[in-house]
């Protein structure tokens, strides 16, 4: 099935992988990716990045818009996509007001979409409600990519979360790489999880029982031929991983509070824990923390949080410029 | 009167109508325009449009900036102008958070709007009280466009209407054009009515008796020599119009929600009431809609609201080009 | 100390004086400038003027982009940078729903900054506590500009004030200068205070005993040999003052709303005030006012609060030039 965008097509529908054919499409779910995509999206982002350090910013997307459309609060996400357009030389309107919009007036997000590609190229979404960036993708004729809906993904954070991986240990096969903290409700421990069956890695998963991988996601993972290992501690894994990503324990998922109270300071990495770990080994988050990393681990080289922030702009940067053709 | 504008000159008061001379002058009222105004702007409107089909957008506006000015919500309106204004290379300041701007210290409209103009080569202003944009005009000397002053005016929607109706069926003069819904709260009608009175054609309005057109605007369009047709139900009328402009009854217009939920579903349009309608007619709606058109209409070729929607885009880009001199 | 900014350096810290050494700084406060710092500034403030009356606006920051970050709501100052860096050819990131950010999940100032370093080239911030911008730059390695800290500093502002003086009587030197209204909350005032003790000036201070000058700032002045008149009455000083610098009396920043109600009205500017005023001398606000300034005042020639606004914006742009080594 073929629509049109301004003359050319957008082709609907998630394809079980993509390759280079980023032009015209939607970005729902980290599903669509071969390693082929993952190839070239990150070729582009190191180039994206080469420009940006060089001189700041291109034309290669002067005269495109982006409307970023946040139903959810994201200072982080929305500004990260807006400075990656902006760096492109695109323009962005930004429409954090979701609460005082048509949607109050009772608008469907099918017809906020239909507005929404009428003045703009493309369109990013944050949706409290899984599945809607699929919804908005099944109405829209110009690409749609999805900055998270609920519980459900996130596949441009996943993206950047694999390429600082591969940008700061120069691989991904031959790892192991261990996911801590919230694992039931960190979507972007799902999408992370799902994308890195794709390469040869040990996966190690630390939780508490309440917050262990949903089965569907370790099912997956186990299909896929992955060894999974799952403990309750840190320290079981610490001395051998290539790569720890914690994630925030997120107090709104909760409806039990007095069940997030028991969980929220499960694991603290320190200076201390950093000191059993590898050398050459990372440290990620997707950022913000509440306590999850002390502020003094900052300084340990290996903790990679803050390039891994920027290094969302690029990818964000590479995809952009793929799906309006110009990358 | 004449006072100064960069240098140049803005032409303050309303002239009854304005020819090509838009060069620095407010855009406040469908009360200003001549049929060569109308003719003049949807000349660059579809100038706009074809740019825009071909390379997505220009410099003309290049280095100008847009205060987007907005009392009240309205995504589909402040998206559409910061759209047009990007489009032509100029930049937007948006301004939605009026409860928490200086509004909320205590400052009045017009020293607001000196402030803006202080910035910006123009300012969009959307405002819950009537006259307010003739307020504000009073006091800058940089452009002024009304964009919604509460039961009001709202101008660009109207030439955006007339524009659709035009470039849909090729000619305004000569139609049956009916407006349904809410006739009373609905500005849209009101500045539309008034603006097809410069053409030849034969109106029709379709309300309950307490959403009837308000008798200030049919007492105008019957002194200008239109016949005007009232009447409650849009069979009456479904087989012969040429245009069926179709309105959501706005709750925020009631004090009384029972008379609103009396009201509100009196009118839809299901494709079973399309089947009985011209082949070559169009159904038009500002939207949102919220429940006044069944979405299974959408798919039927007569159905102009989303193309109507995209016309507001190439509308507003012509006035900004316009009113600052570039069109 | 030296820290990196996208391969070149950041200084770190308050240096006394920073003569024309701005690229790479912080802008945290008054305290930072010399007589030639000023000199400088206004010097480029002047030539940024000229740019936008003759063409609107250059090229010279197209490719960077401003993250304007804003605690606390400011209409009129997020405006100001936001028109100053546009008109410079660069974009802008608006942030002024802090309440809806990462902030609401918890993250510190810290975090949020290093997270908007990685997209932004600069960061402008208002923050509600004394010391925020401080804060922000000690852990940022790219330059912030400081938008007011709560009844801390607000450097730019004091800027434009003292360049507005300086445009439009010719000099600072020499003149009498006189604040009145709120001396103790009114941040505006203690800048600028701080900022004149670099001239030849006579400065009056004019308040409610409640409302001083707070000692702290009155003993610097005067250890900078600054003669210090402090009265009740504008009556007193009308009539021999150049400059009159009115404050409003912030609401928001009294516990006890009756000991607002005894002050805010204590100081109104007439027609019939500004009669016995000195011919040349000018009368400044840093608005929004409330009823200091009476409106029939306005058409006074003197009446200078609408030109010093505008001059904001050129100061602002001279900054962020500076700041990025463009100027």
């Amino acid at each position: 099935m073929v629509t049109k965008v301004n003359g050319s097509t957008k082709r609907v529908g998630l394809s079980p992988t993509m390759h280079n054919g980023f032009y015209g499409r939607d970005i729902l779910s980290v599903k669509q990716f071969a390693r082929e995509d993952l190839d070239y999206i990150f070729g582009v982002a190191e180039e994206m990045e080469a420009i940006v350090r060089r001189v700041g910013a291109t034309d290669l997307l002067k005269g495109s818009i982006l409307a970023n459309l946040f139903y959810e609060p994201s200072t982080r996400t929305s500004s990260s996509f807006a400075a990656a357009m902006q760096r492109l030389g695109g323009s962005v309107i930004p429409i954090n007001e979701v609460r005082y919009s048509s949607v109050t007036k009772g608008e469907s997000l099918p017809d906020t979409i239909r507005t929404l590609e009428a003045y703009a190229d493309l369109v990013v979404l944050r949706h409290p409600e899984v599945g809607a960036s699929q919804i908005a993708a099944r109405y829209s004729r110009k690409p749609i990519i999805n900055a998270g809906d609920g519980v459900g993904e996130h596949p441009t954070q996943a993206l950047l979360d694999l390429f600082t991986i591969q940008q700061e240990l120069g691989r991904v096969d031959g790892l192991h790489i261990a996911m801590a903290g919230d694992l039931k409700y960190g979507r972007t421990v799902h999408s992370l999880a799902r994308l890195l069956c794709l390469y040869d890695v040990e996966m190690s998963f630390v939780s508490p029982d309440i917050l262990r991988l949903p089965e569907e996601v370790r099912d997956e993972v186990i299909a896929l031929g992955k060894p999974v290992r799952e403990t309750h501690a840190i320290e079981d894994i610490i001395e051998t991983v290539d790569v720890l990503y914690v994630t925030r324990v997120q107090k709104e998922r909760f409806s039990d509070l007095t069940q997030y109270e028991s969980v929220r300071n499960l694991y603290e990495v320190t200076t201390d824990l950093m000191s059993r770990a590898k050398p050459k080994m990372i440290l990620m988050h997707p950022l913000p923390r509440v306590g999850e990393i002390h502020y003094d681990v900052d300084a340990d080289p290996r903790a990679a949080y803050f390039r891994q922030m920027e290094n969302g702009m690029y990818v964000r940067m590479a995809l952009l410029a793929a799906v309006l053709g110009k990358a």
